[in-house]
């Protein structure tokens, strides 16, 4: 199950077996989206697989996932979403209303966030071999001419910009399934981050240096990629970040660490320390981008290490995840 | 079950709930690709989500048939294949080497074919939720300019060329799952079709209408949606199309005919009929086409009926793939 989490389990799959296999070039660091130069445009493309568990959780649905997910991989590599495909994988025997309401999310979920269903295909398994729906997309994009996307360019004392308060979707989606005897009132942040993208290209978008939605794995298994590709240290104000008290309390609970749970609907951007307090004034001024804020900054420091330094003065490395402590959440 | 095997259940499906739902325009013909313009050029898009059981089978694998199905798409809506994404749905459990090796036919399949895989994505679910794996691929091709096809432009008249024999495919899964006390030397026919395509582009790329491959649901039924399409009635001569006698044997003891069993590296294609001689030459001229023949014409006939005329001048009426008589074929 560790392979399937977004951790370290998963980077040594992918570098280790899949990537050489099938011939992806591994000079390029292995980013959201793969660009492909047609005429005088430049296309994003990605795809992923969603097998979330539960079907439906509050705040949204596999369908709702699996569209804004491939929406923000081409959204944070610097492409503005236009088009997706998508498959089902369909267990026999899934409830008729269940299939209909998943089709209508993701009808919903691309109207929403302003990109096409091109088409797509089903398939049916047995009762038993598969468990009630899994969803791919594959989506399509335009690079973006206002952004110019690289952990190459990433330098001290550039800041570590956070759109919204983390954990909500890997928490909703543990209570959602009733293992533990817990209740919060909390929702998935899973929602189309191209709006705030957008908004900071127009205002700041040469001072963006990179960008990525920390989804499996969350802000500490990224922020790890991130300080590998770059070759500086990450410090993380632990105070700055926001987080719900809902899910501050279940991670206490459960011993997990906020900065491992998965996220949906927010992204982290590495820009100029100029421009930093105007990109958040941006994010900001757009609903539901209240909450953004600068949690950390680049550092001078060759080791590649991220530390979160807490309130109290004291400071402890986070790792990439290790392991997989909620598995099947997206 | 019969949802997911092409036929009139899939059509349904297709048509009445996830196509009006996530928006597809239905005024378009339910093609193999969807087409983007971007600058001058046209790309082709598809997808397709691979569940095939047994996941190996004599002359391929499910990563074999996860880059061909889908170069197959492209190709035949006359694009030349160019790039993949792959996606992986892994069961826990699945063996490590069985992984590898599929990993392996990814590459190498892609290799053959052509194209390469740009990126892609792996998630992991809990043993008996899945059944070893899934693998969903989406691919880009770019429009071939020697290539017009539409349903529209087929007229009575027009030859119905098919590239080799049929059936060996769907026959050859059945056999492998061993549930019959059957066995045949017999291999399946996935391979990329794009070479076949290219030189018939070359040699008389003007005269072809229409091609599509006879995937699930067979030529039986890829013939009745482009009757549909095209408004004329298809007569095929039973005796001109190629079958082996291990495929042909099979159908007599289980009650099913050729002409709905699955193929995975064959195409039909509509040409007109001045060329057909020469295309079906062209075919032939290249190793794997030798079998290629007119199987049929298209008839001045507006019921948009398929008929097959068996050799003692009996007819018979070929409708779409009802019910599921081979699940998980691809």
């Amino acid at each position: 199950m560790a392979h399937g989490a977004g951790g370290t389990a998963t980077r040594r799959l992918v570098e280790g077996l899949i990537a050489p296999s099938v011939g992806v070039p591994l000079d390029e660091p292995l980013g959201d989206a793969a660009f492909v130069h047609v005429g005088d445009e430049t296309l994003a493309l990605t795809a992923d697989s969603f097998v979330v568990r539960p079907l439906t959780f509050p705040g949204g649905s596999i369908g709702d996932l699996a569209v804004n997910g491939t929406v923000n991989d081409l959204a944070v590599s610097g492409a503005r979403p236009q088009a997706l495909l998508v498959t089902l994988i369909i267990e026999a025997g899934l409830d008729a209303e269940a299939l209909a309401a998943e089709v209508r999310a993701i009808g919903a979920a691309a109207s929403r966030a302003g990109v096409v269903v091109l088409g797509g295909d089903t398939k049916v398994v047995e009762r038993g071999k598969a468990d009630g729906l899994f969803v791919t997309t594959a989506g399509m994009g335009r690079r973006d001419p206002r952004l110019q996307l690289s952990a190459e360019t990433v330098c001290p004392g550039d800041r570590v910009i956070l759109s919204g308060p983390i954990g909500d979707h890997g928490i909703t989606i543990l209570l959602a399934r009733g293992d533990l005897d817990l209740a919060a009132d909390l929702r998935s942040d899973t929602r189309s981050v191209w709006p705030f993208i957008d908004a900071l290209a127009s205002n700041v978008g040469s001072s963006i240096r990179w960008m990525r939605d920390p989804t499996r794995g969350g802000v500490g298994t990224v922020l790890n990629e991130l300080a590998r590709e770059a070759g500086w240290s990450i410090a993380i104000d632990e105070e700055r970040v926001p987080l719900r008290d809902e899910v501050r309390g279940a991670c206490e609970l459960l011993g997990l660490d906020p900065l491992h749970i998965a996220n949906e609907g927010q992204f982290l951007a590495i820009v100029a320390p100029e421009a930093a307090e105007s990109a958040v004034e941006t994010l900001r001024s757009i609903p539901g981008g209240e909450q953004a804020a600068i949690v950390g900054e680049v550092r001078a420091d060759r080791t590649s290490l991220v530390t979160v330094e807490s309130g109290y003065g004291g400071s402890r490395i986070v790792d990439m995840l290790v392991g997989d402590p909620l598995p099947r959440i997206c």
